[in-house]
């Protein structure tokens, strides 16, 4: 079952009072250069700097208490990692993060500022997977998945609820897709909300595995993803993967040259920092120009967590 | 005489159709870190990405018909020059700016796409002058100085009418100082819609004119200003200084680094774009943080100019 309407104005209410209700932004160049009305909705300004933080929060406040008080845990080196850890400070529970060795430390230093426990492994998915295991099984905390689970898709489905507020007749909407989580929820949220928006994904083609699945009807994993957009390179779930099956329009890949264009146009003109995750829908928009020309539409910016002295400009 | 309350008012009026009122933010980290309650004034997100849009707006919608028809002039490789670019634009008419040969060919490209006429010079305060005065001769254009006009003072200080109007109680303001237009505004401003709140300067170390001046009670320029903060370069003119000295508590240098320091918190923790120069009131904040402890007090942000291929952080 997916969640419902229900499920997801409850999950509003629970996580209202600890997220920023991020502003959406207009840009005139932006509108001129694709000929569209486009509302941004700034996810990078959310706390600990991405929409993640929703997902993870709604999840720990919806566990029974008895299962709470060992704690959660997750393998992750990004936003989620940093999102749980918040979740669950604010929450004064402990969280446990299996981080590879090769994390940046910039992002070490994130999730260890909101009180996380840190466990490093080989950078390798099997090593983490036993990682997080082994964590575990001698904490009893709970997984709280990055996507695969209802209470994270409620979650990241109020960042969709929130533009249908602030924003009316919206035509399109158009989110990244990594694993799925922000994605799924967005088009529940305007199957619920919106119906009248059709709803768009964009997706690196270094990372198309839902772009496959989507075509195949069947989820297709990309062997090796490699892409500048480093929140978007998990394969869907089958959880993920029906809800944007049943309520998505269609995915549209771009390459790493144009989600950097689409960055560096949105840090030039918007003066507002969003990380490569962020710039793919908006590249996807360029893309299927011709298609979107004239229309009303909102982009979700889904980050803004980069590494300042590793660039992608020249 | 300095700017009047009415006259300052006046600009207010008639900038404010084609400005952008821009947002008052604040950022948690940063209220933890400095220990104040801090109110960021984003004129990053000003049209063109800086304040200097107001002046110069302001002071071409003075300008008499018959002076206006033969277009405004000025020399400037920065943010004057988009400023004034626009602003010509917005009142149909000509621009013509005179820019060192070895200007970054983004900003070239800026004032150009305003529909500017761009004339090239050497790269010496000399040939600039003397470019300027042949394009006056030849065309008859109206100079609109960066600074030095009461219009564009008067301008510059509705940035400090826009806080005071925002944000009450206010103990400090910290504006930037480069030739002190900006800041003689916001000390006018402060003077007289807010009277309670101290007025502040931050000036790099690097083209301490002003911190200089402003003890020895006499206008002493720097022989060759050297700073990241390309925008604070140029020194106080007579006018600026004047006001400055009734006006002004005091001017707080900082180092290059301190700087860039101020300038990448304000982008990892805010997620928002600033140039060098606009870290620089956040730089003297920092530099003197036992003294403002516990003060309600504003920053100005003053622009978000800069080239992304060329970043100061490593």
């Amino acid at each position: 079952m997916e969640p419902t309407a229900d499920q997801i104005i409850d999950a509003h209410k629970r996580i209202l009072p600890f997220i920023n209700r991020t502003p959406v932004l207009i840009n005139n160049t932006i509108n001129e250069l694709t000929e569209c009305k486009v509302f941004f909705k700034c996810e990078n300004f959310q706390k600990i700097g991405a929409f993640k933080f929703r997902g993870a929060l709604n999840a720990i406040m919806q566990l029974p208490k008895s299962q709470a008080k060992n704690g959660v845990a997750t393998h992750s080196s990004g936003n989620h990692a940093q999102g749980l850890a918040l979740a669950a400070k604010i929450n004064q529970l402990k969280a446990h993060i299996v981080m590879p060795e090769n994390a940046p430390k910039v992002k070490v230093n994130a999730v260890r500022s909101y009180g996380a426990e840190i466990y490093f492994c080989a950078s390798n998915i099997q090593a983490r997977a036993e990682k997080l295991k082994e964590v575990q099984d001698n904490t009893g905390a709970t997984m709280v998945h990055p996507f695969d689970n209802d209470h994270v898709i409620a979650g990241q489905a109020t960042v969709g609820k929130e533009i249908f507020e602030a924003c009316s007749l919206l035509e399109a909407i158009i989110a990244p897709v990594g694993g799925g989580g922000l994605l799924s929820g967005t088009a529940l949220s305007a199957h619920y909300f919106s119906p009248e928006t059709k709803v768009y994904a964009g997706e690196p083609m270094g990372a198309n595995d839902a772009y496959k699945s989507f075509h195949a009807g069947e989820i297709i994993p990309v062997e090796k993803p490699d892409t500048i957009a480093d929140g978007l390179l998990t394969t869907v779930s089958e959880r993920t993967f029906r809800i944007i099956s049943n309520h998505v329009q269609d995915i549209i890949t771009v390459s790493d040259k144009e989600i950097i264009d689409s960055m560096k146009l949105v840090w030039e003109r918007m003066k507002i920092i969003i990380e490569p995750s962020a710039a793919v829908p908006l590249a996807a928009l360029f893309k299927r120009k011709e298609f979107f020309k004239g229309k009303s539409l909102a982009i979700i910016l889904s980050g803004g967590n980069v590494d300042l002295g590793n660039l992608p400009f020249v």
